[in-house]
């Protein structure tokens, strides 16, 4: 496994490959890998003969008092890691390697982005898929794999992908989680050992939600109601967004029917985690 | 030559001209050809085995007030000029081909938009930048053709394609003129004949600016005002902007040394021209 920090390294490894004639997976990713990751490119080497992940903590998709400088790094446990989860090479470019002196492009997707984590971090998006664009555009991968976890991010990508016609598939792999329920997250070694019990009210009000679907329930605003009293419940917890939206606007549905995400995010102390459901009604 | 509509077969197109082995070059254009389109069309053909040239009124870099709907076009007739020069596929899709319902991907570039025309035409470079964008991952060349006449648009353009990494080169080609030196312009049919003679003020003013340059000048503020004076000197004219500027960062020069760009917009009547000029001072 090759470890590059080029852009002009990375796009001689890619065109050798793509001159083999073999087909390229990419994975993104921010790093500090757990078993998300893991099956993200698990997923990505069953589907392609080459797969790249790309490590790298981006600045732009991070807002002012939020944890950029404190988010977990540790190239050397990552590439032990991905190593035998069947990845070719990570790219890991230093920040002024992806965003040099008289950078100033950016890309934006509306609409979606104004929802759910849009709406309480602004700029996040912008940063999410101006970063996305450039690997995408660097690493020109036939597939590129996504975890479920971060729903709202999936949609702007494939947003983007269709919008701007671009040349790849974008692959959703469903969230893994704990043994527990704790959905896997980088951001999970923050919580102290109350907040991490606390966290699990999360996937339980999701469970909740969706046993209560399951019986008929089809308010939204009922279905809301419950999760947010499940999570409040939990002293630690401080709720940040609780929405049952249309899976495919994200706007809030009343009335639920079809392709519905249930999804919040939750602060434990300084740390935020996310979470979500999916269901057909 | 082939008269393509649609993404998916434009597509394909270029799918088995990569598989060939073939290179590839892009002209962009809005249509209604003139001798500037076709010397880039040429000289596309000289660089590459294959050349597309798409024909697209792009309403996004219209402002409120422009002449979207006016704006002259006449496939038939750009397709009997396309030809002899050396085009292989015409591609020429409608509105909402390139924005479908539901459309909300935005391409930007900071800074170097701001000014000239960027000032006096709000959102004119995202939609420039956009739909730039989304032909490039359309037809995927190996190179773009350029005229020198919108050199902002060619700065901006380079810019995008280095900042999102994207796979190609941008070629710029000199600005075309006609035989008493207006520059070619789809936009000269509006011209009333009056207007017509006013407008070679335009490179007589630029000509003027130079030859102070190489006689000595070096003060961007003189420069400027010789030309104002000599385009005012027309009374059809209405001037946008004359500006002396740098030519990496289209920042105003007051004092000139390196890479200049004098660039001007003049209003004659509802048409609104633009011209320049490059040197190394």
């Amino acid at each position: 496994m090759q470890i590059i920090k080029t852009v002009a390294e990375m796009k001689d490894f890619v065109h050798k490959i793509k001159a083999a004639g073999k087909s390229l997976a990419l994975v993104p990713t921010m790093g500090y890998l757990h078993q998300g990751h893991l099956t993200l490119m698990r997923e990505a080497k069953a589907a392609c003969n080459t797969v790249v992940t790309s490590i790298f903590v981006n600045p732009l998709q991070f807002g002012v008092g939020e944890d950029y400088e404190e988010y977990p790094r540790d190239l050397t446990r990552d590439a032990q890691l991905a190593e035998p989860a069947g990845v070719d090479a990570i790219f890991a470019p230093a920040v002024a390697e992806m965003y040099p002196k008289g950078y100033h492009t950016f890309v934006d997707v509306e609409e979606i982005t104004n929802h759910l984590c849009g709406r309480s971090r602004a700029g996040h998006f912008r940063g999410v898929t101006t970063v996305v664009n450039k690997l995408f555009n660097i690493v020109q991968p036939d597939k590129a794999f996504f975890g479920q976890k971060d729903a709202q991010q999936v949609l702007v990508i494939k947003r983007m992908v269709a919008d701007l016609n671009m040349n790849l598939e974008i692959v959703t792999v469903p969230i893994v989680r704990e043994e527990d329920g704790l959905a896997m997250s980088s951001r999970n070694v923050y919580l102290t050992p109350e907040e991490r019990r606390a966290a699990l009210m999360l996937n339980r009000s999701l469970q909740q939600a969706k046993a209560a679907i399951e019986a008929g329930e089809r308010r939204g605003s009922a279905i809301r109601d419950m999760i947010v009293q499940t999570i409040e419940t939990e002293k630690l917890a401080n709720i940040d967004y609780v929405e049952v939206v249309a899976m495919s606007s994200l706007e809030p549905q009343e009335k639920l029917e079809g392709e519905i995400l249930i999804a919040l995010a939750v602060r434990f102390g300084k740390t935020r985690l996310i979470d979500n459901i999916m269901l057909t009604v």
